[in-house]
């Protein structure tokens, strides 16, 4: 068993090297990998070599969006067994402080998470991880499938703080991977109205097959007017921004219902935005944001086994190993066009 | 325009009447009513005359789930017009209290019930009935699922009050009509496995029909250790009792998850059940109940609109309205058939 | 009986008027006013003439915050007798659109709040108001601490959605009225460090009177640093701001913990403030408004009775009826000693 | 340094005897215990050998109520050190599985809790323990008080499940230690009217000492008719359950608000009880269970140091190390009198 793995290796190039075995601890699993999934951070680690004070020194492997088989299991491994096929949650935490005490365990100040340095990510044939991180795909979900729960686990923890409940109207900025997994499940959890806002005409048709009941392209419409009027003017139980934008940060204030709830999900380029408080404080409106997400991968294997969620229906590219760095690039080249690129490591 | 309206005349008989039109005050509506479904309460009192306290003095009017048609508006009236299509929640509420201040408005304790004494329902052509109590249907909802409204929001108000959530395991006692609409609402939203156990073989193929990932025949398997085979031995997040039978009662105790929550919506023979309390606080389980429902016709509106729910589907039998009198009667011969019967007045 | 009042006659100005005794309808009680406050917006009024869109238009009579003595009831009033004393909440609701009937009531879109145009309030010798917005006080409870419940409402109302708990450290940024409540309401719900923020030494003296843990002049000391010194480097669980500055609805992103809470409570001078959203995101941390407050005159009254807030501590100056001009002139020249002014009626 | 302990030895018998100093792990700290409360478990293992299914086997080592100086730390430790006074959480759980990822560690199916077999207790010189169960007492805060967190800790999660919040009526059945650390902590909630429910005239004494505002003697007074006229037939909002009564929780259902929430502490005797489960559904109550308690800790020293809970009060009975047995021999035979009894290791 040889375990190679593709590094970037400064920005905008990658080497392969062939690396380790990982050493399985007792309570580890070896995992086979299968699938990776290509992530926006990934992306921006490679052409920009860090994220905020996240800063990549030296070569790098990316990728924390995986799923693959159980090869080997470690002597205290207690619900794995060797060809259990999982995907994987890419953040170690500590297991001690409050926030992982308390159930916020993606607050934990220790986390150790695949991909954001100085922790490599998993673009290898084989990574060790904590059974307790690994969960079993059921025989109806697939690797790739496996791989997709990273992003989807995102969309679901937006919704679930955001409290987005059956026959809720729900409006969604931005079409990236995140803003339709935002749309998936907020479909997944009940809600009656979608309403999807983005400026690119093939994501919004994108948005529509995913189960948008509406999408309005701020190029072409007043965003605000348009949601006026499809909400008969009382504005939506929950607003969710993916996009990041300054402009679609400060309308989530307007479009946003009385006592209803707006979550922040998209980084935006600049760390202050104008906002208009006072505009939300008149409807007693609320503002969440999130960070990762937490205890949602059963939750996500759940919806897709159940047929809930077709989490699939996002990938738009797929390339194989050897292909990594091209497309990488490829995605770089083509932002608009893919949505969610996924690399078949076997 | 007259006002036929058909009274329980004592038990199992009913004779018809016509009845004044109804005084239209400044926020009510006029509503010609086009369809009526019996509920068991309705069935009930036809047959003894009284549900616990209440007892029906003199002739009475049965009926409380309904929908129909907006003839004529009170002069204060703002958001409905002549034409709409409305169904009726049955509780006028006295909107003063604490109950109805802090948005618990079901338990209001002066609340004026449809067909509870001493309050008439509405087996009858027309009702008038405050704007604010007339929720108003869209195009692809028909009138006959505005009168389903009413039980689905029992359903509803069950597994919001159990907090099913995208993902649970849900348990559900019981195939009557309470029973599957339970089960609509825990499909809708996103419960991943539905176990539905009763003793009734049609009715079990139906919750299947309607979405129930498992089924139970009491009589012919272990219920406790197939729900411990289903969850592999950690039970259900929810467990919802609408069977109201002493056996399913203490069995929910059995079959809920560590952490997890019971509601009970049916109502059992004797008031009292011996219930192992310790084996509830080992789990640390919780256990609520409902009584009736509140806030929930938007919701169910909406999602029988979006398509989450079917609601139309648990309709077994349909009758006119002279054939009143011979529905209950076939109703009281034919409980285990009938799943819902309606009437259609017009 | 005669019924005089005082009305604003343009701004800073006012003029006394007989007016004829209220209407007492089937539901209302007539009310000898006998203790009304001075809040911030009656002498915004007066000195402006507006607040945002509400413009006083004519002779308009100031004063929400009341409390007094039945003395005559309408024919339908249940709960309550000539004799008893009450405190009165100023904004009667609709009682049927979906905030009102959800338990939101405070969000009524046609709602009628004393004081606030065209609404007239309370400094008059006799007002009426529906019974069930009139709370009866306990024999321990004056009609001074009756008047009082009225701004007490919006710090256990900024403290209740905060979700301010036993244990918790608390930051509030402000020591006017608002501030002084929010700090009380802290305390009652109990908090175990409460860290009170100004620049008027004279205020954060008052705030430590009433059970500030720590206070910081910022005029002084810096903020940031002292509450990190304070919190060991973890930040405050909730984070109110009272002071409607920019600066310190910016500092509330600083100063709030990994997963805790801010509150704004403040009208900002501007609507639009610029805001860290992505130091909230890195802490996953919320950001709740408050509009006026409901449901709480039972629960400030409780609490007044059985000793957990005392009130009355916050009054710093009491005047005559014959002087509520002066008053008013007194509050807009001293604002900084003035912490709540009120005005015997009787 | 030697490590002194006292097994019990067969039931109401002890030994001492010399044990190995414990063997201090990574992450573990080194605690030379200075007092041990003696807990009703203790005392149940001590007469009957068995709780349920826990069986003592051999000498066992009881007491799990402790606190204590750290005299050594692990090489991995990180916030505490040599010579920081410390309450030592008794339960060791895993980390990893759903329930302590949640939040939910005390239903950890894992668990190594002190003094539950087969897992020794505290009675003893000595324990390591890891440090993250170790918290920090403030130079306010004792040993005595340290050692009195585990139970508090109870009394803070049945009012926290319950949501005992500001302004509440609450009723507690049972005045034995649970009973009154439940009355503390729901006067530091704020709950307004705490109506304390016993049969012993000493311990309703000590009730109102600790801050009941109401006392009822059930062997001298109507229970039921006594809260109806207290809370003006209105049922409390809490009703917390701490005798473990069959009458008793059979009463919760009574004495419960609509809407309210009952919460149920004490063992019953018997695992069945007969509940009016109808009556509760009337009022659409709730009933919760506790199994211990979760992330308290914190929440108690804080709560102790501010003052908010004065819990030493409860403490009615001190004893030297060397008199163990003599304390548990006299705790056997003074049932009635003994709230909790503490042994002073030191």
């Amino acid at each position: 068993m040889t375990n190679k793995a593709i590094f970037m290796h400064g920005t905008n190039d990658m080497i392969w090297k062939e690396i380790d075995m990982p050493v399985v601890h007792d309570k580890d699993v070896l995992v086979k990998v299968d699938i990776v999934g290509i992530c926006g951070s990934d992306v921006h680690y490679y052409q920009h070599g860090k994220i905020g004070d996240f800063v990549v020194d030296g070569d790098f492997i990316l990728g924390h969006e995986c799923a693959g088989e159980v090869v080997a299991v470690g002597k205290e491994v207690k619900n794995l067994a060797v060809g259990d096929r999982v995907a994987l949650e890419p953040g170690k935490t500590c297991g001690k402080c409050e926030f992982c005490k308390s159930g916020q365990y993606n607050l934990c100040p220790d986390v150790e998470f695949f991909a954001t340095p100085p922790y490599h990510g998993v673009f290898a044939n084989y990574v060790a991880h904590p059974e307790d991180m690994c969960f079993k795909l059921p025989d109806n979900v697939s690797n790739l499938e496996g791989a997709l729960v990273e992003p989807l686990a995102v969309g679901l923890h937006a919704t679930g703080k955001g409290n987005v409940k059956l026959g809720d109207t729900v409006v969604i900025f931005g079409t990236g991977c995140i803003g339709l997994v935002t749309l998936l499940s907020s479909k997944a959890r009940g809600a009656a109205k979608i309403i999807v806002v983005d400026v690119l005409p093939n994501r919004l048709e994108t948005a529509k097959r995913l189960g948008a009941t509406h999408v309005i392209n701020a190029k072409e419409e007043n965003v605000l007017s348009k949601i006026d009027e499809i909400t008969d003017g009382q504005g939506a139980h929950v607003v969710i921004d993916t996009a990041g934008a300054e402009i679609t940060v400060k309308q989530t204030a307007d479009v946003v219902k009385r006592g209803g709830t707006i979550v922040l999900v998209g980084m935006t380029p600049k760390d202050e935005v104008e906002f208009n408080f006072m505009k939300l404080m008149g409807k007693e409106g609320e503002l969440k944001t999130i960070f990762r997400y937490r205890n949602l991968y059963p939750v996500a294997i759940n919806a897709i086994a159940s047929g809930a969620i077709n989490v699939k229906d996002i990938v738009s590219h797929e390339f194989d190993f050897e292909q990594t760095k091209e497309a990488f690039d490829f995605v770089v080249n083509n932002a608009k066009d893919v949505v969610k690129a996924v690399i078949k490591i076997n």
